[in-house]
C-alpha cells in the first residue's frame, strides 16, 4: 500500500549432514516474503557443487513442487528475497549472487545498501573488474575475492573486505565448506540465528523465520560480528564489534519487520503497541473508537486504545488476495476500494481515531479517509506511528525522492486538511528511542543525521549508464 | 486453513451502453475471491457475441493485464469464482457455463447446490441429453433450455425451470439482451444488487463486491425473487416468493462471508461480534487477554472482550503470502508454523481466551494451541463461534464426510483434552438465531434439520462414473 | 505457406490390457501433426474413467514429459489434431469431445465436415438440445446419444446415427469398453488400421502414423464400414458400405497427406511423381533444371524431371524452424525470405521449371519467383500439380471464400504475368483420375461437381450467432 | 539426429539512425537457428542503454510478439543463438554477454572455442577476477576490459585482447557507439557482412542470414580482420591478418552450415554436390536409385546421382515437427521412426545408394538402414560425405569423447556389418580440399593435425568445480 519498501530478506542453513536444505530455506523465505516481493532465490551446496534457482516473483511463484524437489540434498544453503533498492528488477540481479574465483566458490545473499558503493565500484573498475549487474552485492563479491587471493581462508577474506564497506549490510555467505554471516558495525539491518531440534543452524533476517522452520532462536548477530559455521564447529569473530555506535534502523520497528519478530532484543509488536500508547499521550483525541489500517497499524491501535481507554475496533478490512498481480485496468476504478473496505456497522455515526504507520505522498491516506466517511464516520483523527519523512535513506530502503514527500512542504495541519482528516498527529522525533527502549538507532530519514558519510542523492538505477556517460 | 469451503461467488453487470464491463467484473470477482479460489471466469456480451475467459486459479492469476484488455466492450457481463462442491476441479467445469440453443444463447453463473440433482440429471439423460461436465449448473442450463422452447421469453423459461429445482441456488443468467438474477425460495445463498453512479447495475453474492466497484447497495434479492434487467427496464417477478420459509445459511455469517458484507439486512461483522458476546455469556473464562484466530475469529474476539471486559489482544499473525501455491515439501515441516505465528510478547505468562470459527477435525486447533503454549501462554480457553458440526451439508458447502467430524464421537471435554485446551466452549445451537436477529436460517449441519428432502450422502464426484456403472 | 488447410487427424489405440496407451497416441499424433496444428488432445480410458488433456498448440507444446507421464495406464485411447474448419480456434472446441449420457460415456475424434450440419443442429435444438461448442462433432455426439437410448449397444447407436450424417467423416469413438471407427460412405477422408507386434490395434487417418508407432498396416477402413474393437474381439459391420460411389478427396494426394502414406491403396509419393510426369507431358518446357517448392512440390519435380529428362535440382531451401510461432514484427520484412531461400549456385544463369502444389491467391508464388530471379534464374516456368481452384469445399478443407481465388477471374497467362513467371501450366482436370489409378474421387473444388447436396456458402464461424439472430 | 553439434550463430546490426533493430536481429537469428537451438538472445543499444532479452529455447519460443515489441528502437544490436560447447545449458550462460566497466559497456556474442581458455582463466582469477559463468566468452570480456583501461579506444583494446586468444572465435562486439566484428587469424568459424537497401549494415555467421533480412552480401570478414562500424564510418583493421594460414573448419561445409550459404567464397550446396560426385568416383556402386538422409545428405545424393548416372530419388521423409520438445516417453518406442519415415514405393525391391553426412556412434545409421529394409530395399550401399571421426575438436564443435566414436576401433567393413549396410564408403581424407577448391582448412577431427597447441582432452563442463577442487 505504502511507498516505502524494505529491500531484502536473507536466510541460511548449515546442517551437519546432507539433507533437504532447500525445503528449509523455502519455508524461511516464505516467512521473510514481506521483506522483498520482487524476486527470490535459493542456492544449495551439494558437496561443493552449487545448484541455484532464482526468479522474478514471489516465493510461491518461483518455486513449484517439482522445481523444489529437483534441488539436490546438501548440507549448506542460502536464500534471498528481494525488493531492489540498487539495480532495477531483472533476472540477472536476483540473489544469491554466485562467483567462481581462483580458490573456490561463493554464494552471497545481502540485505542492506552500501553508502560508499560508487567509490568502491569505480576503484574496482579501474583495476580491470567487469560488472554483470548493477547491485551492491557484486561489489562485495569482488572485494572478498580480491582479499581471498592474499589470505589463507575465506573468513579472513571476508573480515578484510568488510573493513572497506560503509553503510548497511547483513550478509550470509556460503563457500564450499562454510556458512558465514556478518553484520555491519552499526547493525542497521537485523540478523539472528537459531538452532533446529536436530542441530541444524539457521540464520535469518528476522526471528519470525526461525520460528517458521521450528528453530529455537539463539541470539542476534551482534553489530560487527562475524559467525562461521563449518565442519570444525562454530567460530565467532569480533574484530569489528563495538567499533561504532549501534544504529538500528527504526523503520524496521515502525513498518518493515513482522510484528511477531524480536529484533535486537525488542519485540516488534510490543514496540508498536508502545508507539500507540505514546501517540495517545502526545496527540490525545476524543473519539468513540480506535482503529488501525491493516496490517501495520493494528498493533499501535491496540496501544492507543489501551492508553486512552477508548475501545479498539475493526473498521477496515484488507482484501487478502490483492497482491503483485492485481491489475488496475483503467483509471475509472478506485483501487483503494479493492484493497481495503470499511466495516460500516462499526463506523456509522462514530468519531474515529485512525492509526497508520506513515504518510508518504498522502494520496492513500486521503482515499482511506474518504472510504471511512462514506461508511458514516463522523470525525476522523489520524495518528501516524512515524515522524514525517524528510530525508532520503542511504541504507537500504526506498525513501529516496524528496520531491514526493508530502511533509517537506506542508505542516501537519495543512496535511490534515489535504487528506480530509479532522486532526492529524505524527509520532514525535524526540521519543523515537522509546520504541526500542533506548537502543542506538538510525533515524536519518526523519532527522537527516546520517551515521556514515553520504555524498549526494543517489537513485535506484545509479549504475545504469547512458550514452552520454561513456566513451566508446 | 479450515476444512469447510464455500462453493462460489457470482457477479453480474448490466450497463445501458457498451463499456468495459469486464473490468467491473474483474474488480467484483476480486472482492468475492474468498468464496472460491479454484477457478474463475468472465463472460462478456458484445452485442450478442459472448466472449469468455475462464481458468483454474485465482482471479489475479487467470486474468492478466493483456487478457483483460482483450475483452471487447459490452453492455452485459457475468463472472464467477468457484470452489467445487459438485464436480472435480477441471477447466471444463469452470463457470460461467455457456450454452447455445435454438432460440439464442445463455451464460449462467451459479452459487449453491441442488438437493435433487441426481434425479434431474437422470431424467434429462433419459430424454437424450448429453452432459459435458459434472456440475449442477449444466442441469440448470438444460432445464431452462427445454422450457425456453415452450415459452415466449427467457424469463418465463427461467421461472418454469426454477420450479423444478430443489436446494440452494443464487443464479446470474445472461441472454443476448438481458441479465437475470434469481434466488431459491429459501434464500440459502446470499444475492444482492446495486447501482453505480453512471446507472450501471451490478449483482453480487455479497455486498462487499458492490462496494468494491463503487456501486451503491440497493437491496438483497428476496428469496424466490427473479429480477430481469433489459433494454425495456427492470422487471421484478415474485411468483416464487414467500412460498417457503427463509432458510439463510448460518455459516455465511459464521465463516464464509466477508465481515464488511451485509447479507439480508444483517452486517456480518456485527453478527460475529454478537457471537463473541454470546460466547462470553455462555462460556465465561477468567483470563488475561482475548485473542482471535485470524481472520475469521477476530470480530468475535472483539465481542468476547467487550462483553467480558477482558482486554482484546493480537496473539496470532497470519502470513499473508501463504495461499494456494504454498507447498509442503515433506512431512517434517509443520505447515501451521508458516501460516500462523504467535506474538510472544503478548502471550508469555498469560492466560488466554482463544476464539476460532469452527473445529472440524481438530488437528489445526491442536497445532495452534501448541504454538501458543510454545510462546509461553499459561492457560488456553478455546471458544468456538459455531456449534459442533454433526451433519453433512447438501446446499453448497463442503461439510460432507461424517467420518472426519471430530464432534461426532467426542464430548467438548474430550475434544478440549485432545487439542490441548484448558477449556472449550461451543456456540449454543439454541442461540444461533441471535446471529441474525431472528431471521429464518438453515442450521442443518449442526442440527440435522434439513429444509428440503435429502436422500442419501452424496459426494463431490458423484457424477464421475467408473466402468462398473456403464454398459458399453 | 499455402492457404489451404486440412482439418484434422484422428488416432485410436485398442490394447488388450492396461498399458501406456497415451504414449502411443502421442507418437501417432506427432506423425499426423501436418493435418492440424491448431490444437490437439488425448483421452485415455482407464477402466471406464476417461482422463483427457487437450490444448491449443502443437503436440510438442501441449504435452510435456510430465503431463504425458501423468496419464494413467489404460487399454483404450483416442487422439486428435485439429485445424478448425467449423468452429473458431478455442479451447472448448478441442477434441476428443467427451460426453456423459444415460448409458455411459463417449469420447469422439472427428475428421471431416458435415454438409447437412445446419439442419441437424437446428432439429436437435428444437428438441431441447443445448450446444457448448460450434463444432460438427457435438452434433454427431448428440445423434449417437439419442440413438443409444433406443438401442441395445453403442455400435447400433453409431450405425443409426451415421445414417443421418451427410458429408465427410472419419470417426474414432471410444466408449467404456469399446473402440469404434467409422468412415462415411463416400470415403472422403482417409482412415486405416494396423496392428502392433504385441497385438495392440491402432487406427489412424494416414498410414504414416501406423509406421510411426511400429504398427503393421492391415488395411484401409472401407467407405461406409464400421469396425468395433472390444473385449469380445473385432467386429466388422458393412451395412453402409457400397451404398454410394467412392469419392476420395483428391487434395489428400495433391497436398494434405504425407508422401510416405498410402491411402486407399495409392501411395501418395507415387501419385505425386505421376502428377509431375503428367505435367511434363501436358506442359513441356525447355529448361536447364527442374526444382520443387519444398516440401510438397519435391515429389512432382522428380516426376517432371524423369519424364522430361531434364535434371532434377535443389533450388529452394525451407527454414525448418519457421512454424506457428514465427512472428512478422512489421511490414518492412519479407517473410517469404525467412521461410524459403534460394540456392544461388544452382540457379544463376539457369532456365528453371518450378513445381508447386497449388496457387490460391498468387502472392506467395509471386514472392518465390522474385527470390529465384534475385538468385540469378534466367527463365522460370511454373507448373502446378493441381487444377485451378474455382469452388468452395464443403467436406472439411479450407477452400472457402471465392473472392480470394486468383483463378476465378484470370486466365493462366494472366496469372503467369501477375506472378512474374515466363510460363504457367496447371494440372489438367481431365487427368486427375490418373493420380489415383482410377479410384472414385471428389474434385468439387476444381469442377463444382459436389457428391452431396450443398445449399449455400457456409463459413467457418457459421454457428457463432450475433445479437440480430436471437430473440432473448 | 546426429551427435555432432555446432556451437553458435552470431548476428549484428549497425543502422545509421534509431530503428527497430531487434526485428532485424530476430529474422537473422531465425536464419541461424540451425547453429544453436539451446538458447538465444538479443541486446539492443538504445542511445547507450543496453536492453536485453535472453532465454533457453528456440528463437520462436524465447521471443513473442509482445516481448519483441517491447524492445526500444536503437541504432545497434547484437544477437546470438547457442549450443553450448563450453559451459552447461543455463540461463546465465546465455549470450550476448554484457559487461559494465570503467569506461563503458560491452555486449559480446561469440562463436568458437578457445584452445587456451584454461590458462587464460587461471591467470585472470589469480589477478582477482571473479567469474559468473563457465563460458569462454566471459574470459574474452575480461581481457578486453583489462586492455581497455590502458588504451584510448575500444578497438585498440579488442585488438590487444585478440592477441592473447588461441583457437576459434568469430566475435560481434557492441559498445556504446560502435559495432565491432573480429575473426580469429585462422578463420576457423565463418563471418561475413552485408548491407541493406537503406544502408544498414548487418554481420552474420553465415550469408543465409544476410539473405533472410534482405541484405546484400558484401564480403566475408577475413581471417584476423577486425571491422569497426561507428558514427565516424567503417574502419578495417588488418594487423592480425595473414599472420597464420587459413584453417576453415571443413565440417561447416560437410554439415553445419545451411546449403544456401556461401562461406569464404565457397557455396555450401555446391561443395556438397561435389562431395557426392567424389564419393561416386571413389566408392562406386551398382544400384537402382540414390537417396540422401534429409536434410544434409540430399545435396550430396544429387552429386552422386549426377556423376554415377543412377537416378536420384526421395526415399526418406523427415517429420518437420520433431524438434527440441519431442519426448521419448519410454524405451519401447523407436524414435527414429518418428523422425524419419521411408517411402515404400520408391524403395521396394530396389538396390539403394544411401548418402549421409557422417557416422558417429553408428546407432542412427543402423536404425535408418533397418527402416529402409523394412520398406523393401534389397541392397543398401551407404556413402558418407565425411571421413571417419578419429580426434576430438577443440575449436567449437561437439566431437569430444573418443570413446563413442565408432571409427576408432572398427574398419569400414566392420562398421558396414554392424549397421547392416551391404557396403560402406567414407569420403577420402586426401580429397577433402576439393570440397573448398583448395582453401586452407582444418580437418583435425579426421586427421589429428591441430592448427594450434592443444594440451589435453577437455570436456564441456570443465569449469564446473567439485568440492575436492576447492579450499574454503
Amino acid at each position: 500500500m505504502g511507498n516505502i519498501h524494505e529491500e531484502c530478506g536473507v536466510f541460511g542453513v548449515y546442517a551437519n549432514r546432507p539433507t533437504h536444505v532447500a525445503d528449509i530455506v523455502y519455508y524461511g523465505l516464505y516467512a521473510l516474503q514481506h521483506r522483498g516481493q520482487e524476486s527470490c532465490g535459493i542456492t544449495v551446496n551439494d558437496d561443493g557443487i552449487f545448484v541455484s534457482q532464482k526468479g522474478l516473483g514471489l516465493v510461491g511463484e518461483v518455486f513449484t513442487r517439482s522445481s523444489l524437489a529437483s534441488f539436490p540434498s546438501g548440507s549448506i544453503a542460502v536464500g534471498h528475497t528481494r525488493y531492489s533498492t540498487t539495480g532495477c528488477a531483472s533476472i540477472k540481479n536476483c540473489q544469491p549472487i554466485e562467483v567462481d574465483h581462483q580458490k573456490g566458490k561463493l554464494a552471497i545473499a545481502h540485505n542492506g545498501n552500501l553508502s560508499n558503493a560508487s567509490k568502491l565500484r569505480s576503484d574496482l573498475e579501474l583495476s580491470g573488474a567487469i560488472f554483470h549487474t548493477s547491485s551492491d552485492t557484486e561489489i562485495i563479491a569482488y572485494l572478498i575475492t580480491k582479499e581471498r587471493l592474499r589470505t589463507n581462508c575465506i573468513e579472513d577474506a571476508v573480515s578484510h573486505a568488510v573493513e572497506l564497506l560503509e553503510g548497511a549490510f547483513s550478509l550470509v555467505i556460503m563457500s564450499a565448506r562454510k556458512l558465514i554471516c556478518v553484520r555491519d558495525k552499526h547493525g542497521f539491518r537485523p540478523l539472528c540465528y537459531g538452532i533446529m531440534p536436530d542441530g541444524t543452524y539457521t540464520i535469518a533476517s528476522e526471528s519470525c523465520a526461525l520460528d517458521a522452520v521450528g528453530a529455537r532462536f539463539v541470539r542476534d548477530v551482534e553489530p560487527g560480528e562475524m559467525i562461521i559455521f563449518s565442519p570444525e564447529g562454530i567460530l565467532f569473530r569480533h574484530e569489528h564489534c563495538r567499533s561504532a555506535p549501534a544504529k538500528h534502523c527504526i523503520f524496521e520497528y515502525i513498518y518493515f519487520s513482522r510484528p511477531d519478530s524480536v529484533l535486537d532484543g525488542i519485540a516488534v509488536h510490543g514496540s508498536r503497541v508502545r508507539a500507540g500508547e505514546i501517540l495517545a499521550e502526545e496527540h490525545p483525541a476524543k473519539a468513540d473508537i480506535v482503529i488501525g489500517v491493516p496490517d501495520s497499524g493494528l498493533d499501535a491501535a491496540l496501544g492507543y486504545s489501551r492508553r486512552s481507554g477508548m475501545p479498539y475496533s475493526i473498521g477496515l478490512i484488507k482484501n487478502k488476495y490483492v497482491g503483485r498481480t492485481f491489475i488496475v485496468p483503467d483509471g475509472r476504478m478506485n483501487q483503494v476500494r479493492i484493497k481495503l473496505s470499511a466495516v460500516g456497522e462499526e463506523l456509522a455515526g462514530k468519531s474515529v481515531v485512525l492509526i497508520d504507520d506513515s504518510i508518504v505522498r498522502g494520496t492513500t491516506s486521503e482515499r482511506i479517509i474518504a472510504l471511512l466517511r462514506e461508511a458514516g464516520a463522523k470525525e476522523i483523527h489520524m495518528r501516524v506511528t512515524a515522524p514525517p519523512f524528510l530525508f532520503p535513506c542511504y541504507y537500504g530502503t526506498d525513501v529516496n525522492s524528496r520531491d514526493e514527500l508530502i511533509a517537506l512542504n506542508k505542516t501537519p495541519d495543512e496535511i490534515a486538511k489535504m487528506i480530509g482528516a479532522d486532526s492529524l498527529g505524527f509520532f514525535p522525533l524526540s521519543r523515537l528511542h522509546e520504541y526500542v527502549n533506548g537502543l542506538g538507532l538510525c533515524n536519518a530519514c526523519f532527522s537527516g543525521e546520517y551515521p556514515t558519510e553520504v555524498k549526494s542523492v543517489t537513485n535506484k538505477n545509479r549504475f545504469e549508464r547512458k550514452l552520454s556517460d561513456t566513451v566508446d
